[in-house]
């Protein structure tokens, strides 16, 4: 009964969202519009955890936090290709940092403070949690580099490092599946705790995983398209906008994945969604807009400012010091979401 | 009669010292005030590390470390508030930093190294330990995204932003002592491993701890005062005397504690005087500091200079690195003292 | 039989390494000087990896290890008291920076991956890891400072302050070496998993390792005396010929032990060979070329440019972060050799 309800809720809040999004002002104001929407994302997200839930428990905690991941960076992706053919670089950097440090200090943040508010201390691969610490220094050091050198470059030769790191980045990441997910799969996993039934079969949940991040790249499109007035009306900064608002807004509902499956002792989930997440951003998103960038015509460098170099490295510098041990407390929560309100205090004023 | 010999040894130089800094030259010289005073914070250390021990004896290493710590402090805060009134937020910051050094560098340096002659291996809590680095790492981002942003800041813009940050910290720092004393104690304390007499009762040791940081704060202000001459004579930079000379003399009673409890292969109680101290004064002393400032009218930001911030990032890197497996030998008491002495060199030379 | 063969091997294209070396062109043109050159380098790596084998076998693996980088490295060191005495700063410490970061990107990464494609996983002792990432970071440190503060600094100061930082790192390293070699020999210590016999005596070993050492230096040497015209032809700079070119082609030999050592699963000697060797550049070769360069009247400082820096601090972050565990895979390898390319591109095009 509790799951019609449900799946009404979800079909008919999601369907009202687009109504409104297409149909627009003056029938549906900004405020009923953004109401609309975030009440469709809720259900959205909902689903979405369900599903990744429903996933995890066939391919495990890794794999489906994983899927999860990629499916929502996919349509990051597609709708960031857009803005690099339009040569909107700057736009896409300060989204690809918001989806970063979003990542890494809001998602990661609130999972395990509202994970940890239910269990005493929580855990997850060890081995996972050494390797996804290197890889974050690495794509500190990746983004670092071309931005530390580029000033005794010409404009030329900083393109060719970007094209070149980047292709470098793109083999490594794939490596790095290769390694987590063939090589040395089973070190780097979870024990399989799950006891319980799933809630639907094997191939229902991929396609309600797939069906799931659809609806959530629609209804995260809609709902971001509400902020436009909004921050238009209070005058914020582009870079806030873009490194902020955006990333949240626009990652509420795989923010909402992660947190379920902190609450139900999954960490091994949450973290892969959160870092795994941020790291496929970094070393594999972010690298192929720039190869991408390259057919258009106009070559995006990977030469980030140094406000979103310093948000990216302070970012990942606690991240890891927090998950280093693999374990996790309320209290770490705590500091990645100070260190998430701080950056963001300071990208609002500047 | 040993004990009553070093009582007596206590008051009497502890009231020579006062009397030397009241009646003044010409009847006491510089030097004999030094000498004077020297001999009297020795006494006083001493009372001060059998205090600490005797509470820790009661209330576990670590209460009796935080005791020790947050006593010394408060001492300071007083004097720092007295500065921030008369604008001298310069001298505030360059003792704030002094005190932070000081205290990860060269306390936490000695401790290690003379426990660890004593000694081949100490350990403390190694979940303290992981989430005291964690900390540190918050201290360095903290204080660094002030100044990493002021240039693009107005000067109004760069008070309410050190104003939002030092309130966020002074939130975070509350949370910390609600996690490691409420929440998580057991998880964060050192086995007691205690199994003499302790020297007073418990009402008495508490009492004697009190008695004692006001000896200290009196007879480290008198020391301090000797100082000044001296400083002035050979031509000291005001970083320099604010950042080594004022911190090591002033900090003197409270370092021989930590040295007491580490010669004794009381590590925890060592460390949280070490690294408790400076993050109580990075995470709650500093910001305290700027929303006070703010009730005088003049606020103090929370921008501190390149060269402090180099110091106090290189300080907190070494620190996290060597305490974070829970364990320390000498060499990594040297370690230490060699970066502190490396610092103080580039300090007394610019 | 086969091991005359590799004797004769190795003697023969020694000699005639040495004698295209000093006859030169036209009789040898620079190609064949170069193949003649590299073909006896395979076979001094082969009979250098082999003595340190052997070495290994009686002295234990870190001794061995330590005892390879240590006559390695004192080839370098005569060759770089030669540069400085003629005033070639800049050169000798781009190849300090070069000689640092091969070691611990480069070689520590090819031995990581190689061994890492043999074993699943091969670990060396935790607790050396942990001192050597400590180490490490001291090194980044200790060159920092100078750098971070000779702006503020009169030429003259910043000499003196790198004449004291230069003399405090050589204690430190001394120490250091009493530490790991004395009072804390057995718990920096792999377990000896040494079963088989020896290749050869105990005393024919170590003077099998001088001899090794010597022909590595000279056939090094003639490697890089190849380079000059190549290079030259090449238009490459100065910065990244010393820091590249010359570190990869004058440590090959070095360079296949660590690796023999690993495809051995003898972890512990190839760490020792690859961090160790880079410690003991940074934290005693470097800072004797200062004290050294005293004595010829004109003095070097330690103030190592923002690029070496970069290429120093990277290296050392994300080696002491692969390491800190004490266990590597073969993605850990990729990992190092990642960073290392990214760092050969962008010296390459400044």
């Amino acid at each position: 009964m509790r799951r019609y309800g449900f799946a009404i809720g979800l079909i008919a809040s999601f369907i009202l969202s687009g109504v409104a999004h297409y149909v627009g002002a003056p029938t549906f104001s900004p405020t009923v519009q953004f109401l609309i929407s975030a009440v469709s994302i809720v259900f959205v997200a909902g689903f979405l955890g369900k599903a990744t839930e429903s996933v995890a428990h066939y391919a495990g905690e890794r794999l489906g936090g994983f899927l999860n991941a990629t499916f929502g960076n996919a349509a990051e992706l597609i709708i960031a290709i857009f803005l690099v053919k339009d040569g909107m670089f700057d736009i896409v950097k300060a989204s690809v940092t918001g989806s970063i440090i979003g990542n890494m200090l809001l998602v990661l943040g609130l999972s395990v403070l509202l994970g940890g508010l239910k269990y005493k201390e929580q855990s997850f691969n060890l081995k996972l949690a050494g390797h996804n610490g290197s890889l974050m220094l690495l794509a500190v050091i990746a983004l670092f580099i071309p931005a530390a050198f580029t000033k005794s470059l010409t404009t030329n030769e900083t393109i060719n490092l970007s094209i070149i790191v980047s292709a470098i980045l793109i083999v490594a990441y794939l490596l790095w599946l290769y390694f987590s997910m063939v090589t040395h799969k089973d070190e780097l996993s979870d024990p399989v705790v799950e006891h319980g039934e799933a809630a639907w079969s094997k191939g229902t949940s991929v396609l309600f995983l797939i069906l799931a991040t659809v609806m959530v790249a629609f209804g995260s499109e809609w709902l971001v398209g509400t902020l436009e007035g909004f921050s238009h009306q209070y005058g914020l900064s582009e870079l806030f906008v873009g490194a902020f608002l955006i990333a949240i807004v626009g990652n509420a509902a795989e923010h909402s994945a992660a947190i379920i499956m902190a609450r139900k002792n999954k960490m091994g989930a949450a973290v892969e969604i959160a870092i795994g997440s941020s790291l496929q951003i970094a070393l594999f998103v972010a690298p192929l807009l720039v190869l991408v960038s390259v057919l258009f015509g106009k070559t995006m460098d990977l030469v980030f400012t140094g406000y979103e170099l310093v948000a990216i490295g302070v970012a990942a510098f606690i991240a890891k010091s927090i998950s280093s041990d693999g374990k996790t407390t309320w209290f770490e929560g705590v500091l990645l979401l100070v260190v998430y309100l701080v950056l963001g205090i300071a990208f609002f004023l500047v």
